[in-house]
């Protein structure tokens, strides 16, 4: 994928996009947080072609969403465990899991999270951190950060406020 | 990408990356979010050449994330908006964006979310609906639903903590 513009390059969407948009990353991060740990892990459980593993491991290596540990001397063999940085990323995937459950297969649920302590059902739900509000579309809206350029200042001037329905200022 | 198992096809998680789980289909949607509609916003604002934009676009119209209609007779001319199932990804957008702005550009945030009435600064954080209770690695675990397959209810029998830090039953 390319690049359009200084603006992209500012997005903190289009930076994760760039680091986790693809599907067979998502899919190893996915049985990361199952447990997995070892290249057969993921190769046997994801079907996945060895060298397509290999380069997605290295690259989650490099960009710093696992570590590598070797477990074994003889003959080499490493372990790949989620970092900090890759640990964060739960919400991504339980997002995923709720949208899956309510929109793919709302009357066949197969999967669901539940408090491992309490046994209770939990349903993933994104609300602000300090009202605890959901967002919902039409209530958020986007605006210039501390670091923004001049020009995306000026083009999220008025800001822009997401899934409103009517065209945004930004799209015209 | 080929699937390996039927207990993945149960799994809600790759049923959504499935469905939405690649980077240009993300950025389609992050645009629409931004309130773009017509073919020449998504290409003017991506970058993203003409042949890949009409598939990914005739693609989330067929699995009904997008509707299309016609605003131009002629030529004819097609709005791309919205539709519930695509709305309702706005915690899958909202959540690239905190995760973005906190791991790849904590020191040079450009974007923000904030509420469009207040002004004030939003926060998005994954909860449980009813506590309300962030939901953290190690404290959020999978088990069988109600469909679940016999192997998968197995599978699942002792429950999997997500990025419980230690290998789970599953990737063993």
């Amino acid at each position: 994928m390319q690049r359009k513009s200084f603006a992209e390059m500012e997005c903190p969407i289009a930076r994760s996009i760039e680091q986790v948009g693809d599907g067979w990353t998502l899919l190893i991060l996915r049985n990361a947080f199952l447990g997995a740990r070892r290249f057969a892990d993921f190769e046997s459980r994801l079907g996945i072609p060895p060298t397509t593993l290999a380069r997605r491991l290295e690259r989650l290596v490099s960009i710093g969403l696992f570590t590598r540990h070797r477990y074994e001397a003889r003959p080499p063999r490493e372990e790949y465990e989620l970092t900090d940085k890759g640990l964060a990323l739960l919400p991504l995937i339980l997002t995923l899991a709720a949208w899956g459950n309510r929109w793919l297969m709302p009357d066949n649920v197969a999967i669901e999270c539940m408090d491992p302590k309490t046994k209770r059902a939990l349903d993933p739900v994104l609300v602000d951190r300090s009202t605890r509000r959901e967002l919902l579309p039409g209530e958020v809206a986007l605006r210039a950060g501390p670091c923004a350029s001049p020009a995306l200042r000026e083009g999220l001037r008025r800001g822009i406020v997401l899934g409103a329905g009517a065209p945004a200022a930004e799209a015209r």
